[in-house]
């Protein structure tokens, strides 16, 4: 059993405690977290409160979850590499691509392992279609299409501290071009507006949008976003490739259906992030334990922060110059 | 252009008609139907109204459809093949076995073909499942499901002449399965109840039924009946084997979904036969054409239609006594 | 956390006991099996070895799960009960009705919960489509089909203490079948073959069955069983009712499509009952808990098991006497 | 019956000739084609040959099907509207914008109808989407996803004659995105590669692109075209609202399903445009025999052949100048 702590215990971080409280390999020592019911959830996962400093100090404690506010990534996950844990920082480590960069020194190469987790690598429906590209199954990959509709636009307020809807929520997919498509990307367009809902604009935001990613070959992608899709959590891939496609469809929630003069009805798509990815977050904190164990190196780390923030903030700006954005130092 | 002959224009003679005056390898030229519109039904396939006897006295009359009411297919058959006519009569010859026995010496070997229509033989979806059968693809078959539903029930007054369920309807499965199983069957056994409408209890009938089949190796079907389904034509067949599964599935109407929150909504089954089974009956005209070419021999004939009668014979005697029918010569 | 016991780690057993460990609310103190590797089994879950007699006198001992051959299951369920335990037990409670219905006065209503677990009735697919027949989106149930087939046959050492197709296999449908139909079930009637493998005809089984049943307002259900899919593990049902027809079709193990010139592969059925099953057994166990909490009754218990068994033993019957077997008491 | 002419009997011709020879409104009098066979093939549609010059003199000759090659289209669409005849023209009236901008005085509002046929608005999948569309089912449309993929590219040495990519074969994807959108494009990105074939990089043309579309309200398109799919005739449009998402799926062969240890096999897309669309072009054929009949006007004409030509020529402008490209007179 590896002892471990936990910082913050939000959405994400409430998913995180409870699969490591539930992983026959970890045990939860710590909770980090200042809301009032913080020891009720602690114990949930048989932990208790503790502060910063404490985890930090506490020398049998091998490996920190960084799951708090998002402008706290940065500190936390320099705080714990210095300290000698291994850190699971939930993504993104920070909104800025210039603060990242500028992390290089402590981030880039840490003695202890980064890993900052996508959870698309974790997906076993992501999984297995890049499991069939690189088998082969299709012949050379040419072009990709990414579906990636949320079911419903987050609250107003949440808009001017989310980075955006490329930072925010492209992030994910421009994340899993890279990791799909064989060479990297020189070039994005995209166009985005405001559909759904009037507030995000004011906020200064989008909810919807088409992006375009090109890699020099001629390899081409394409990612549609919307904020709210009016029918469920919709994460679809189509990888087209010389000899055939492959996809990853979408997974809905059981396999009963009702048949009647207007034909039948399924069973729809899961509602939110939670239970559709609820195997990768999973597998994720397998992950984790798995480098503890000194098993396994992070699949995705800094260098993906990197990549996709990189990506995000060139979407964001061929959008503001109506034009594509060729990619610095490529 | 072979010239033939119709004889009846009521529901499947409509069919027939049209399928026949679309080919173009045949010329419809008479039509025998007494009812007041029959002219201008003879003319939509440019034809012109005849009698029985016209057409049996026209010898450059290759060929007749026999649609007419199913009380008269085995006179009008026999006097069609003593002039020498080839024969498409659709199903069935008769509803009585003994009287179709009895038309052994006319019928069994005729000097022209006898082409009895049984639509499933001719449908792209069992043909192709057969095909993979036959190919090895399940290797050994061991048993069939077959569900054929009605959408809805006929008229209550039709009941009393339909022969029964057994007869009317389920004969189309019992005749697929004989020509699906590798092996003749050998027993019969069959439940069946009235929970559609009472009407047909009181016409004498049932519209609900579970048949069994097997066949001297033990292999095994089961068929399911209904004369409603709630949900259009329920037509499936799934054929189970030593090393895998072949089934062939309903037609939906379209291929358009519709998706909200309470998941997809895609299209419906086909609500008759005829739209169901157009293409079956399509090909079965073009299967008469190729006899007259003398470029084929009836698939389905005489013997078809005395053990496809047979077997609704056996599995409604089945329901009679509440036991197992073994075949008689089995 | 309640304390519980478990007897038997066997291949359901080591099911049940991962699940106990991880549930939240449950705390696995001892686990009883003789096994060499017992221990190491025991302290996955936390807990550690002990007797029956050890478990028995243990007062902090809530609950027991019964894992263990079947064989044992009727003489450790008597003794939980007598020590006042709640019991999860395994199904059949035991393969003899006769000792079933012998062991009435002490089961029959027991003073702590006796839990027997059917796990179709904790399977999301099975639960979603009874609620929709509930919910009358079927209209009145009229027929149902089942078809339920293993990927591979047992050991053939397996057969002879297996009880038999109908008892070892079909009981689950069975069961099933008994829960989603409206009133009890008056007549069965069965037909077997052996096509899968002769070891088993040889040591006195049949693989391969279709079985009738039937309740006195004429509602027919299919069954069909085979102990070789030949691909992977087939779990369907339809219902089919006045106003239209749901299902609860198989699961497949992920979303993932590769086409080319030969259409789609798509992903293949859950290999084993372990993997198809896992929810209902996750489920199971939390049901556990729930009865520990005070929560809730048994779902299944008992009177489930006297009912499938009895319908077990007809089924057997039928194939004995080629007739159907008329229920008693009904 | 409508006496009808047709000049052009290569790939599309022998499709529009069959209809009309099927269509009972329809009688195919004269056919004008110089291919040494065209005798037996006018004769297949009981047609005979004639000179465009008889067909124009013909007063008995209500409408001429313009099938020749697409050089040769304006001329004979003018001469045959100048004679009187309606007009079934197979698209593209011609592969020059300025062309046919030019020849508005003649075309813009004929005194006969010009029907200029694009498939699409008349495939019953397409139709189904724009009816759902138009039936409020998605709530306000707001991004359309367009795959469009041909089975295989087109020979190396028709590329030259083609218009290139994006008039020969985007441009159906073009109109059908500007029939679905209720508001004009205003502008288009597209970016465009030679990932299929060297041969066509060589004759100065792309075969995989992704286009981008925009109306002044912000809605968006993203159409996807490769010249070869590797897995049959990729056809599928994917409308996204604000209460749902409605799609048109791909047609498959059958409903014929194999399947294995490794999963099932389900039937492959159609082979080519000719067995996809074949409903489309004989609805077309039907469209024009309500226009003969005075009971219809064109769907499809002048207009919009400008306005896909117009949206064609942008994005192969996109694509030589590397940005965006907004629409004259927009």
């Amino acid at each position: 059993m590896h002892r471990i702590a936990q910082i913050g215990a939000g959405r994400m971080g409430a998913v995180h405690l409870a699969n490591a409280a539930r992983n026959p390999r970890l045990e939860v020592v710590w909770l980090v977290d200042p809301r009032p019911d913080a020891q009720a959830i602690a114990a949930s996962a048989g932990a208790r409160i503790a502060s910063v400093d404490q985890v930090l100090a506490d020398a049998s404690i091998e490996g920190v979850v960084v799951a708090s506010s998002t402008d706290t990534h940065l500190a936390l996950v320099k705080a714990c590499l210095a300290a000698g844990k291994a850190v699971f920082c939930e993504k993104p480590l920070d909104l800025s691509l210039a603060s990242v960069l500028a992390a290089e020194p402590e981030l880039g190469h840490p003695k202890t392992p980064l890993f900052v987790a996508f959870n698309r690598h974790f997906d076993p429906q992501v999984r297995g279609l890049r499991a069939k590209i690189a088998a082969g199954e299709i012949g050379d990959l040419e072009t990709l299409q990414v579906i990636s509709h949320d079911p419903a636009p987050p609250p107003a307020n949440f808009i001017p501290t989310s980075g955006g809807l490329f930072k925010d929520f492209a992030i994910h997919d421009l994340d899993m071009a890279c990791w799909l498509m064989p060479d990297p990307i020189i070039e994005v367009f995209a166009w985005a507006s405001c559909l759904v809902d009037p507030a995000i604009a004011k906020a200064g935001d989008v909810d919807t949008a088409r992006t375009l990613l090109r890699d020099a070959r001629g390899r081409l992608c394409s990612i549609s976003n919307t904020r709210r899709s009016g029918c469920g959590y919709d994460q679809r891939v189509e990888a087209f490739g010389s000899t055939g496609m492959a996809s990853a469809g979408d997974l809905v929630t059981d396999s009963v259906q009702v048949w009647r003069e207007a034909g039948p009805q399924t069973a729809p798509r899961h509602k939110d992030f939670i239970s559709r990815y609820a195997k990768a977050y999973s597998a994720e904190i397998d992950h984790f334990a798995d480098m503890l164990a000194g098993a396994a190196q992070p699949e995705t780390g800094y260098a993906d922060s990197v990549r996709s923030l990189r990506l995000a903030e060139a979407a964001a700006h061929s959008v503001a110059i109506g034009a594509p954005v060729r990619l610095q130092g490529t």
